[in-house]
């Protein structure tokens, strides 16, 4: 399988590495939203949030947490977005999960606010319901 | 200080909770970006992903995941974002630090993707180096 970002972890492709452990590795993208956004990746290969091990997922927000700070102390940002998108239709465009480090400043005219809903009479929880039955049915 | 994710916790203001453990809980959206749209926070006030604790951190991600599964079985989106905005300049008007799980679909018509900047030459190894002088800082 062709994946751009194992093959980061394999020296096979170039990338700006800020960070890496035997677990995880952390890069900026080519193609920022603002300047120093960065991701974190597993470098065992999974495709996604809901496939990514326990394990790896922790080391990894753990990690994202202290990039995070890092950016903060060295490029002042104004806030942090931190994102990870899931399936084709929640924006995911390389099939190796990652978290974004989006740098956001006052002025940078970036706008991640899609209108937003309301619920009718009773319909939150119709919603509500049919979640927690996930949530607490066993297996 | 008056924190209505704090009020929710403690039962003073009305939430539909889909889950809650000693370290975290998770509730609808009441405006949500699309219908099943939670947020998942730490029963411990905190401002925000730099200030949370690296336990309370833990948790949330590792239960951010168990409903992520729990939304894709009940509702059936086609993707999810897992988002969390960290100060005002991204977007964060609650300053109790939460994850957002956004279900999204193929025609939500939801538009999350700005324009994306390109770094010339050099510059992206400045920003790298920034952001590793940072990370390799003792102290």
């Amino acid at each position: 399988m062709n994946c751009i970002f194992c093959d980061i972890i394999n020296k096979k492709a170039n990338a700006e590495i800020l960070y890496e452990n035997e677990r995880v590795a952390a890069f900026l993208d080519i193609r920022p939203v603002n300047y120093g956004h960065t991701l974190i990746i597993p470098k065992a290969h999974s495709e996604n949030f809901l496939s990514v091990s326990e394990e790896n997922l922790l080391e990894l927000i753990r990690i994202t947490k202290m990039i995070s700070g890092a950016i903060y102390k060295s490029l002042n940002p104004d806030g942090l977005n931190i994102v990870t998108n899931n399936g084709i239709a929640a924006g995911q465009s390389i099939f190796h999960f990652h978290f974004h480090i989006i740098p956001r400043y006052k002025d940078d005219a970036i706008n991640f606010k899609p209108n937003l809903k309301s619920y009718n009479n009773g319909t939150m929880r119709e919603f509500a319901d049919k979640i927690r039955t996930e949530i607490f049915t066993k297996g």
